[in-house]
């Protein structure tokens, strides 16, 4: 009986946050910083990855982190060993980031003192896919723990994800994961997919991953100019 | 600015929801099915764990489980190898089971031919802890690779189920899991929770879970004589 309405309501939501969401993409843009985020199931990894990724930028960028969490700020405690300035956003019961809470967050940061800003949102396969946060790259992570099946089950969150990442590959051989069975489910969902395999564990896979943002972000730069 | 007309079209869904869940609880004990929902992650092993529970219960008692997705039917697949009735429930964009869906799924379905009913709903951690499905008890399932903290993390979740699953305990060694840790975690939460170790893989821990189902349903029916 409800559901016209609540449809309706959250096209309203949406559309709230894309306004704002090309605002901020347009802010980080102008700031020359580069925006990735990222999304997974809880436990995929997310914290970890960034962790090890802003551990490794650091010496040659400017990194730094928004992390959303329903209520703790376990994992801005977690990200701030790798002494990148980073920042917790709590939602509450909110399964989600939105492009307003992620402004709210930068209110008092000057991006151009950023050469990259890594949001990770809350852990959820769901709720984080209809909602553009000005990010120019996505990551979607899934865990070799996980499942070969994930990007069939919840398509939408890779769809609306640029580049999959596939994390705790050092637990690959005790849990008897399927590398080309996991490859076929996400390539069915998105062709073409681009897949990075990484253990933040061993490393492996690490500094190809971040290679490869330093070189897109040049690539956005080069098309700004 | 839309968000309290949000909440207010929220919170009808809930009422409506909790109308229909109080009529198939009513239903479910008439018919002295027992029935048992399970809420986790998405891989945190729901439908391994529930594939064993069916196939140790089955030679003993009736069971049947009804199993939620958003895109797939892969986990019905798999339960089917119980040889245990399974129905899926394809959910859409809906991250969550609701009563109504349950309902509807058991439509041609005689409870009265059933001593448990399983209900997997969709893997999120946020989500489905609003939605009663009626059922007599709701397990939340943790596996050792997804981080001891999630509980902190999701509280909401954790606070709506009554048991607490620890699963792949298998994996506990490789990912160096913390039970301590853990137990921390989910008793500050919620406290005095009962947690049960188990590997679908190893088996450990599945006969002790499936004699506990087995006496929680005699308790129920004891309270309803």
């Amino acid at each position: 009986m409800t559901e016209p309405r609540l449809v309706e309501v959250r096209k309203n939501v949406l559309k709230q946050n894309d306004v704002i969401a090309r605002a901020l993409r347009e802010r980080f843009h102008q700031a020359g910083v580069f925006v990735v985020s990222l999304v997974s199931s809880p436990g995929s990894g997310k914290t970890a990855f960034l962790e090890k990724t802003l551990t490794m930028m650091r010496p040659h960028h400017r990194v730094a982190a928004l992390v959303g969490d329903l209520a703790t700020e376990n994992d801005a405690a977690r990200l701030a060993r790798s002494n990148a300035p980073v920042k917790q956003i709590i939602t509450g019961t909110v399964c989600h980031l939105d492009a307003a809470m992620v402004e709210n967050a930068l209110q008092d940061w000057d991006l151009v003192d950023l050469d990259f800003l890594f949001i990770e949102n809350v852990g959820n396969l769901v709720c984080p896919s209809s909602y553009d946060l000005g990010e120019d790259l996505r990551l979607v992570l899934m865990s070799v723990t996980e499942g070969e099946d994930k990007p069939l089950k919840y398509p939408t969150i890779f769809n609306s994800a640029d580049v999959a990442i596939l994390s705790k590959l050092d637990l690959a051989t005790a849990v008897e994961f399927n590398w080309d069975q996991a490859q076929r489910s996400i390539q069915s969902v998105r062709p073409g997919m681009m897949v990075i395999n990484t253990s933040a564990k061993t490393e492996q896979g690490m500094s190809e991953f971040c290679d490869f943002l330093v070189q897109r972000s040049r690539m956005r730069a080069a098309i700004a100019v």
